[in-house]
């Protein structure tokens, strides 16, 4: 099975635990069998390949996303990469032709289009599964997933079956109701729409040269800033005849508030945390290295990671998007591509840093032109090379960097560094990338 | 007036701000007129010289305490150091005996003994002042404070007057009751009793010599770790027969927990945070670098520090200290006679600490046997001291010393550092002091 996962989102709804470069997929939350923390992006993959080991997976997201998903995938997915943000429409056909240019899949083979973030149990994957067998085989053109409503909300779209068959045709969809409304839906046996798309990559390719005018995904790609943004659902969805559902009544829940999230965690506290026996109804996530004390706390969520610290009753915690857009927070944690950095400590002519390499990853060979920069190595071994000299490193090695000059280092094993940079105007756009 | 301000406290009922170091009367949570922060210590300070500028105060404290004293008050105050914990009758022996000996203060001044975290108003240091010349008129060889109760407290001791004067003789002590037996003290005219003793310093010393077996402050001082544990109480004002005491009407407040803590605190929020307006009865203290938001929090405290993070309902609080004392917790800030240190990252073989030394001062001489350490220079101007060698240091110098190396810094101006530790056995325990 072809999958696309798509993953876009911001992540101030979960604030502090994500931000602008981490949104909430990318949360380690959840513990698998084996005990390990799992993001809701490693977990629905993992999902997947449980499902259908043969199954090929790619990830469409924007620029700067791509290096936490290469943090907790690695080489396994493909990565199909928005030049620009534009809706989920131009995303569907660029990754369609992405699938289609760079990854040889035929016009005939089915391909499912998901949300990457639904909380959802092993027989979701199994839908999923035979949503693509439906697609394949052709009985429609477009094959959805309509989730059965286990109340009536105002948050989705409904799907109204032609009939209450398991796999029935769409007689209309409707956009987000009030909660009368939904309750008339849901007697006329609605359903959610779960945002869940399969096709015949064909089928959605011919629609895509309908609508938009390119040669293929290299020019797709090249051409994809200029694009409307329009939704799938109100470029494809709406104008389709040939649609067919397929009914999922099992567990589906979507994070998107920590009201929702704190539902979905194994138990009431991640990370180091103490609740005393008067506290009810409270989660904690702790992201950070000292304990949290929680006493008398009642209907609460309370996390806690190097951007910040939450303490919100639940119902309120929906609220949180104004409060966290007027918050101008340097980020203080990020996931890269090649392992972490942490911001320890922020003055105002020093910024002091803990890198975390991961084995055989490196940074990019780069310079600054307004910051001297010192390295002193804490745990592993690895390779700098600093205007074009290489040398190894070990513990307790110290590197210092002043200004202009070019610098990078290899981690052999996992290297931990502390970095302190110096200098009156320290910002990430200082910074010039070289061929090494 | 000679003031003896007796220092004492564990400081675990106001975790995270206080902790095994940094007992609750070094906090700065106090904005002064100049909206500076003060801590109850400075604050206590400040108003004792407001109402006495002439007046002399000595701290009667634990050895672990002196840093953090001279930190916040440098040399404007005596400190007068327990070589032990010994109750408050020794130590009271010990600080009288270091006035005579080595402040020369005369048998016949009045000394004024007092806790050193009340929050009080101005009006209670003028009380101090007359209670120090009641004492020095003779009428009586103690003077105790009587603080008019504002409830009947069970926290607190009473003092039976024999008669409603402001001065009056004192008919009986009386223990912690229960409420209705404080009612009873009450309608009698009862005052809680205040911790503070004035006598003549004749006087003390003679009992002194009658209770304990020394020839002088230096004898006592050898000898101090072989004293019995014994309230001041319990030794000297329970076995007195002429006492007096002043009637104190003015604002009293005892900021032993945090439900009463907050209820001094200027106004909601010290330090960075962000209290939605659905919020109630909602205090928080961040000493942190990072915002806190609280969303629909009602009657919580949220106090956040580098040793950790409290949520808890006001009345809840009162009952932290189990918790606190389960957790072994490495101290992550403290405050030093030369500035301060900072825990930013602990790692298993490796530690980075920021470290602020104040102008003029300096570390000790000194060396480890199991670690290396680096120092990475953020700001300021200073010499360091490596292996007998004198350089000079700014910022962006980096400084390696091997294990066994004797080391020191002093700062010019102030001087932040980063120093990374780096060893397999890194405790506070391996620290060699060496003469410079």
């Amino acid at each position: 099975m072809n999958v696309v996962l798509l993953s876009g989102g911001s992540g101030q709804r979960l604030w502090p635990l994500s931000n602008s470069i981490r949104s909430k997929q990318f949360i380690k939350m959840f513990s698998n069998e084996e005990g390990e923390l799992e993001s809701m992006l490693t977990r629905v993959y993992r999902q997947i390949m449980e499902a259908d080991p043969g199954a090929s997976v790619t990830i469409a997201t924007s620029r700067k996303q791509v290096s936490v998903i290469k943090n907790q995938l690695g080489d396994k997915v493909h990565v199909c990469v928005e030049p620009k943000r534009r809706d989920t429409f131009p995303a569907i056909c660029l990754a369609a032709a992405y699938l289609h240019d760079r990854q040889g899949v035929g016009e005939d083979s089915a391909v499912v289009v998901c949300p990457v973030d639904p909380y959802v149990e092993d027989s979701y994957f199994q839908a999923l599964k035979e949503l693509a067998r439906m697609a394949e085989a052709g009985d429609a053109n477009l094959s959805l997933l309509g989730i059965e409503p286990t109340y009536a909300s105002e948050k989705y779209g409904y799907i109204i079956p032609a009939s209450p068959d398991r796999v029935s045709r769409v007689s209309t969809f409707q956009e987000k109701p009030d909660a009368a409304t939904a309750e008339q839906y849901i007697a006329r046996g609605a359903l959610w729409n779960g945002g869940v798309f399969a096709f015949r990559l064909g089928y959605l390719l011919r629609r895509a040269h309908e609508l938009l005018s390119f040669t293929d995904y290299q020019d797709l790609y090249t051409r994809y800033g200029d694009l409307e943004k329009i939704s799938f659902d109100y470029a494809v969805v709406e104008q389709e005849k040939e649609i067919q559902v397929l009914r999922y009544n099992g567990g589906w829940k979507d994070l998107g508030t920590w009201n929702t999230f704190t539902e979905a965690m194994a138990g009431n506290v991640l990370g180091r945390a103490v609740l005393n026996e008067t506290c009810e109804n409270t989660h904690v996530v702790n992201e950070l290295n000292v304990p949290i004390l929680c006493m008398g706390c009642k209907n609460l969520v309370v996390a806690a990671s190097s951007d910040g610290i939450l303490v919100s009753d639940k119902e309120q915690s929906s609220y949180i998007k104004p409060f966290v857009e007027q918050m101008e927070q340097q980020i203080m944690y990020a996931e890269k591509s090649w392992g972490s950095f942490t911001v320890l400590d922020v003055q105002e002519e020093s910024l002091t840093i803990k890198i975390v390499l991961l084995p055989g990853h490196g940074l990019h060979y780069h310079s600054h032109d307004l910051r001297d920069e010192v390295w002193t190595v804490m745990s592993g071994t690895g390779r700098a090379v600093i205007d074009g000299a290489e040398r190894t490193v070990k513990p307790g090695d110290v590197i210092s960097m002043p200004a202009g000059c070019r610098h990078t280092v290899f981690a052999d094993s996992e290297l931990k560094l502390i970095e302190v940079q110096l200098g009156k105007d320290i910002t990430v756009e200082d910074k010039h990338k070289h061929e090494l």
